[in-house]
């Protein structure tokens, strides 16, 4: 098994957002290095599916035995909906580039941190932010 | 078209919640009466399948025009994922039964509530809390 470091995976949600010209991308990986990569399908798909919901409601595909062994990775800092299904799933670790101070230079956004979200909650979850977080704001400027 | 009130609508998500043996039903409707019902799925749907997700995923068999026109009623007030949910669909009004914090009486909760996530957004949204709370709370204390 080649194991792949946090960089590799933030680049794979990186290319998956170019690939839908959209600045939202989403990896979710498992302990074997098992991954699902989703964009955001919101204007296809309606408006619940973000990213990060795309790749949550796919976990099954991984082969994994607790959910607290899975990373996610996110070009952008998780809204209060992404959150709240990341926190509800048991997600381990979240990793994510630009915040959602970043997106809203971009677009009307739900101001609350995931920060802020999992200390109102019982979880415990790893969370890293900016993360290639330049590449990140830069898909905010792709043509669309 | 016969036209129904409010308690109607909470009605049908009291009982479509006992159905499902679960405390949390959804109902949505438009200005015609057309509604889509759903109960919480999520021990056999995935932990976003909450009910209120469970309708607004379904919200292209109603016929409306704008989303502001769209109720949901709901038998617990919406936990952070779906209040984000509800948000980015541009629901217009919002009525709910028994509160977060009742809730909290029965299992883990995130502890925020949808007014104060509506603060954080630019949405204008009408919410009503407490509608049959009673009949709302009481759903929780089925043999499940």
């Amino acid at each position: 098994m080649i194991s792949h470091d946090d960089n590799f995976w933030m680049k794979m949600a990186i290319d998956i957002a170019k690939e839908a010209k959209s600045p939202f991308g989403a990896v979710l990986v498992d302990s074997e290095g098992q991954q699902v990569a989703m964009p955001n399908t919101s204007k296809f798909d309606g408006p619940t599916a973000h990213a990060e919901m795309n790749v949550l409601r796919r976990m099954d595909e991984l082969d994994y035995d607790y959910p607290e062994d899975l990373t996610l990775y996110s070009t952008v800092e998780p809204c209060p909906m992404c959150m709240g299904a990341i926190i509800w799933a048991g997600i381990g670790t979240l990793i994510y580039g630009a915040s959602i101070n970043d997106a809203a230079k971009h677009g009307d956004q739900i101001m609350l941190s995931c920060n802020e979200l999992v200390q109102r909650s019982d979880t415990d979850i790893v969370i890293k932010s900016g993360l290639l977080s330049d590449q990140c704001q830069a898909l905010f400027h792709q043509k669309l």
